[in-house]
């Protein structure tokens, strides 16, 4: 046999996002929230979780006019960064979890390094794009800051995946983003991830930039 | 209300890892599978995807030799790449996704940039771990180019994600890893990806090391 396949990447794009349309159930979000949808759900590879996805009411509009503004984007971890599509972009993402001084400064928190690593986040938070696809810490964090008075992003995407404290930080972002005053798309349960995370935010720059499937 | 959560790193991982063993049925697997499968499960928070998971008879052993070697690990995407845990790696894996060169290249065989990409693999090729989570097509090509008598790896980890060709790609790779005579790990379905795919090298990386879960 020889090993055949379709290898026009637009082709392979289109045919994606129809497949994604007959397999997803899209009839209670807008035009911009199911564009999000079809994102996440086109990498995960699972139609299913587009009935874990949440809006707060304003989230896409709060998040194209962010990248309207070329607000900063916050992200966890560099998979997160990664993943968002340079050329949609004009300013690299941020992501302070490598920086030298974070181990240590996780040592002397005795938290987590992402925890740490968000410390560096307070002078870009106001009015940012904060994109949280890995730590439960960093968002309960993230949140405890707001809750105390940190300057407040314009869109929160928080994500994490995972066993412990995932699905719970998604809970507390979801029942607490109207009274702390936050704008915010999550998905809840264990799954999540840095592919879900940047591809959200990705879907929010094609809108952006006109491009709808 | 406060937004509390652990702090300790150790800890979450430990309980992570005791909840997927509770929410997982891991009775097919060997040790060295068991602690794969249960990265695999931790990456995407779906206990249910331990189910699609495939190893040849020795992959896991070969990727162990493999990296005992100090063997090449090439990277279809960059996220791949940056989801490998650097500490247990001696030498950087391979991407050339953003190689300079790319993108004219794809013009040129009118195809991905990411089979463009994997041009620059034929010199790494041999007794190499190839971790593919992004395209279907590069894990199509792969396999061509095997068929057509290139270097074959010592590893195959299959995994890309999605709903046009990645299924496919990943049914072609456990039908026929055998007569090509190449090792996989793969994940059947739609369902694949970044996290997925470097989960599974930082589990056969953390065996190497000695840290099992």
């Amino acid at each position: 046999m020889n090993f055949i396949y379709e290898p026009n990447p637009q082709k392979i794009e289109e045919k994606s996002f129809q497949l994604i349309r007959e397999q997803t159930d899209l009839t209670s979000f807008d035009k911009e929230q199911t564009q999000v949808v079809m994102r996440i759900v086109h990498s995960v590879g699972l139609p299913e979780v587009a009935t874990l996805v949440r809006f707060s009411p304003n989230a896409c509009q709060k998040g194209l006019e962010a990248i309207k503004n070329n607000a900063a984007i916050l992200c966890d971890v560099e998979m997160v960064k990664q993943g968002i599509t340079k050329r949609l972009i004009s300013k690299e993402p941020y992501c302070f979890l490598n920086h030298p001084d974070v181990p240590a400064l996780a040592k002397k928190i005795k938290n987590t390094r992402t925890m740490a690593a968000m410390d560096y986040w307070t002078p870009y938070l106001k009015d940012s794009i904060v994109v949280i696809g890995n730590a439960p810490t960093a968002l309960f964090g993230l949140l405890q800051k707001i809750k105390e008075g940190a300057d407040k992003p314009a869109l929160i995407i928080g994500m994490p995946v995972g066993f412990v404290g995932a699905a719970e930080s998604k809970d507390a972002l979801w029942q607490h983003f109207e009274e702390l005053g936050l704008e915010c798309i999550t998905l809840l349960g264990k799954q999540g991830g840095s592919a879900v995370s940047s591809a959200t935010v990705n879907a929010l720059l094609r809108c952006h930039a006109g491009m709808y499937f």
